[in-house]
């Protein structure tokens, strides 16, 4: 077979990541940008390919053990309860930010259809719904085809792996088993003394160790470690979302990925939209630190978590250890989705 | 104000209910079959309204009761943890049948973007989905909004507390801190020594009772009770969903109402679509089952369980007791919605 | 059958419709309000019910005879074709207001994929895309089934007839070889010589005669009558939607309802969201003209065209007439669906 | 900047496109196979890139002028609309294959909600729908950035230009006021004296000028060609549409991609699924005639559309030309989407 098409489409892919670096603002958090080389550095250093075997699809969920579940059942004790979840609808945080719109729920039908008698013809009243909704908008689990490093994604696979039709590795429906253990929640702006961290403070990993230290609380291998930032709430008070979705924000630093990595954290999660802090201070690269802890380290993150309640009653009875439950709904293929993360006491 | 708009519409609503009974097929499992009356007395015999309040949305999951949710703990030994739900994908049981159809995942962007350098505008490489679905596609849980007694749901509430915008009442987002617990499994067709109950079977009282006694397990106040028909698994073997969505099926007997009233179970839960046998003798009724035990005695039903896994794991080990945690994902003045159940061994 | 369900719901329905007027803002163009009385004073002035038979589901485009539509083909000269719609996108005017979004284009698959090679196993290299949208979001045919006169459609249905799996009777399925005629384009500011009519300002019966006289042009049986305010053009140069979806508009007046009703017009469009002035001074009513003309006159009508092409040619050939073709999707049982408008001059 | 990420992905891309010849079904309508080299030799033969311009987006529909349209318009002489395309909605003939399901109307509020008062806190009782649907589900036109030759699509674009947020290029947002003009009806089976052709039945160039021979009608420059094959119909009496959508039909033969050329014609239609014959006997390729046409030729084409009644009208007064206007709904950046096509006697 030799039919000449003509020359091929330059440039020739898997095309080049360039940062574009000429709009960068000023540097906000550190002396020193974030470059691709340092990036690259950390995420060579933080690498976890091939730790699990080259079929693997979860990651670090791989640290959270049956025998870890087996302990984390025994911290259970007052049987208290804390929904981690904001509902999903119209007024959720969402602005169509990254293609992101709020759920947007709809009757098949419903309790007037019933009273005016129209679906009798069926044998039965009831109601019935659908939802149309990008997967991330609420409360959910990001699963490790969401973000490539480059062209690759965890692991090593090609990031083609996650085409139009779905995620062929590391879709969210392969984690059912193993998304629950251990949870930690390290309270940042109560140890800090303040309602919440304002946006752009970064959370970096002598903060996690002191809130580690002051609360008397251990974070190590298989763990979830949930982390408060007091963003949802600050928002949550002031009765708007603003830019809440996207927009500035405390967070993770980038060099808590190091930490994370030799915590074996099996997942992290927060109150804020994406994690990280942002700005993260790296021209070019939106979230730094994503970059490296998915495709690299192979870390599940959570996110648009709700800590509020969960948050008081850990301060009330200074207990901040926990079995977590969280399994997302397997949507097969999916890069994430949504979940109503348990932490029961 | 004294407009006339002409006589009103006839009949005057609230409609009453008239059930066809002409085309009803002869009766299968029944010598009489359930008429109206036979109904109705079932559900004032089962009715809990007004037992936890006036303003009460989740009925029987009140059971459920922190106590109950650390005595469930303690059933943790091996840390072994079943996820209970199947993918949500095209691939799915649904035919369009009562409006259902499967799930559909659709990329905002994905793989092949990041592949051909496409968005590397917005500074990162990753997929982000969206995502179409009836609510009760898959593994659900129906809310007490799901199912009227003609003009009533739960509680007495008008059903016209759920319109075309949502539940305003009984919402599946009200149940998520009561939705964990003691899980139970009666596996029915092990119990009888078959792979699965033919459809059309009803599983009565006694079968229940009799599976308890062979499985040597109690059901008491509280509990979520799964029963195993084995039908899932037929048609997994068989490689087609077939008349799985919406067709004959093997289920819970009319009667079972009445057992699980004074049981005081949270919650029951199958591997069928609708957890009630059909076709159920009711002429001109669809599910009369599901009419008494929803609105009238409040119990919340989970269908479409995957329990092939954790049948086997009770078979191996003859323990059919264990930590269930079961939230479903929060979605506003929903009627139902898809979970993630785990049971935990 | 003597089943005793209890006290029925209170009030009996069909529910009377009770405006809430103490809310209302103080009068803004008119001296005297509209209220319920003066509203069915109207109602029964301009109602058509029956003249087309008791069957009919398309009221006044039954003016656009194959006679109307031979002659206007008669008016095309150039053969210019001006397409009358704004684009449908996530950057349209909607903004969550009454339950609308903009429209959402998810693609299936795309270039991306067969850059990379990913859909090659289905024998051809292509995109295919979805879409999820309100109806009613862009440039579209409100059908008769959109609005009800308390609780009767046009021609005296019932309103019941629209439940929650769509219109009976009256779906925009209905209207597909009826929306073609002689168009007439009314441009209301360019008389007037300014730019746009300012938001809250009512087009009245004596603005449509003076528009007529100044452009000598007539408006008659089966004619399309479109009618510029200049307020998408406002807002498009300000390059901002703002409140146009929704909000304060300018409009037709309530009595261009009877005005309509002489002139035998088979539709009625314009550049606006929803055709009628907002406020239109009715205490309690969101859109009295609405009630009026969709279930009572049976009157078609189109909302969000774009005029600014069309409008600059009228005026700059003096030629306001001109065939009309537009036929909205055929829908099966919407109750509104976009088109592509088409004037020919 | 000197990242070393590793070795790249292989192969490096734009990938090269390796038909699957090894499943090949046996030939059916053809001596000779459709190789790669035979379509590429035609694809050279029928090119038109660069013919309107290096940023021309419509191709084809170029030829349809205005003067054409003027002259369309004369054709009218009775008035008689025929719409034709089919109603949209849940029993349209989509199966799911090839990612394509049948819309789904829902509404957003209904004439139940009305009859029981549940939104008049909005000040008006109406009914308001969404919809979700692959926008080439129904009667559509394919927009030119649909189908890529290898890496390209029309115009010599690079197939990226079309990416998960939609097409960049081709758009069909950008054909409406090229959508209208001439069009002509050849009824390929009234012609041959039968119902309608068998599936894998080829029209052929030969059948083509046939059928204008005996209908006595011109094709030309511009004109709109619409070929009934009468397949819809045949299923329309059977009652069910089958394999309809993506199986075996009757349609165009490859070689009409050169006699299409040479007519200059702006777009094809007809009443099948896709249009060109199926199978056609192209082993590895599923619409060799597809690949030819759109990105090559730059034809534009449309689907699923229903032409009985209008092929009935023109066998009874012989008149096989019309005005013809069909703008599909501007989705932007779609690669295809449904139209309400009007053909004018």
């Amino acid at each position: 077979m030799a039919v000449d098409y003509g020359p091929p489409l330059e440039p020739r892919g898997p095309v080049p990541y360039t940062p574009d670096t000429k709009n960068a603002p000023p540097l906000r958090n550190r002396k020193e940008p974030i470059t691709l080389e340092y990036l690259h550095e950390m995420a060579l250093k933080v690498r976890n390919w091939g730790k699990w075997g080259p079929d693997d699809e979860i990651g670090t969920l791989n640290y959270a053990t049956p025998e870890k579940v087996a302990a984390a059942a025994k911290l259970v004790r007052k049987g208290k309860t804390f929904p981690l979840a904001i509902p999903l609808g119209m007024d959720g945080p969402q602005t169509g930010n990254r293609g992101r719109n709020n759920p947007v729920l709809l009757m098949r039908h419903s309790g007037a259809d019933a009273y005016s008698g129209l679906r009798d013809y069926s044998g039965i009243r009831g109601a019935d719904d659908w939802i149309v909704m990008p997967l991330q908008s609420g409360t959910h689990w990001d699963s490790l085809a969401h973000i490539f490093y480059i062209d690759k994604m965890w692991n090593g696979y090609d990031c083609r792996e996650v085409y139009s039709w779905g995620a062929k590795k590391c879709g969210i429906e392969k984690t059912g088993a193993r998304a629950s253990g251990r949870g930690v929640l390290l309270d940042i702006p109560r140890v800090k003394g303040v309602a919440a961290l304002a946006d752009g403070t970064p959370v970096t990993p002598e903060d996690l160790d002191e809130a580690i230290d002051k609360q008397g609380v251990k974070v190590g291998t298989g763990d979830f470690l949930i982390v408060r930032t007091g963003q949802m709430q600050a928002y949550q008070e002031r009765g708007t979302w603003g830019t809440y979705a996207g927009g500035d924000a405390p967070g993770l630093s980038f060099e808590t990925a190091e930490w994370l990595h030799k915590k074996e954290v099996a997942a992290v999660a927060t109150d804020t939209w994406g994690c990280e802090v942002r700005p993260n201070d790296a021209p070019g690269i939106f979230q730094p630190w994503h970059w490296v802890v998915i495709p690299n380290m192979g870390l599940t993150m959570g996110e648009i978590f709700d800590l509020k309640a969960l948050a008081e009653d850990c301060a009330d009875d200074g207990v901040y250890e926990f079995m977590f439950v969280a399994p997302s709904i397997p949507v097969a293929g999916a890069v994430g989705a949504p979940v109503q993360p348990v932490a029961i006491k």
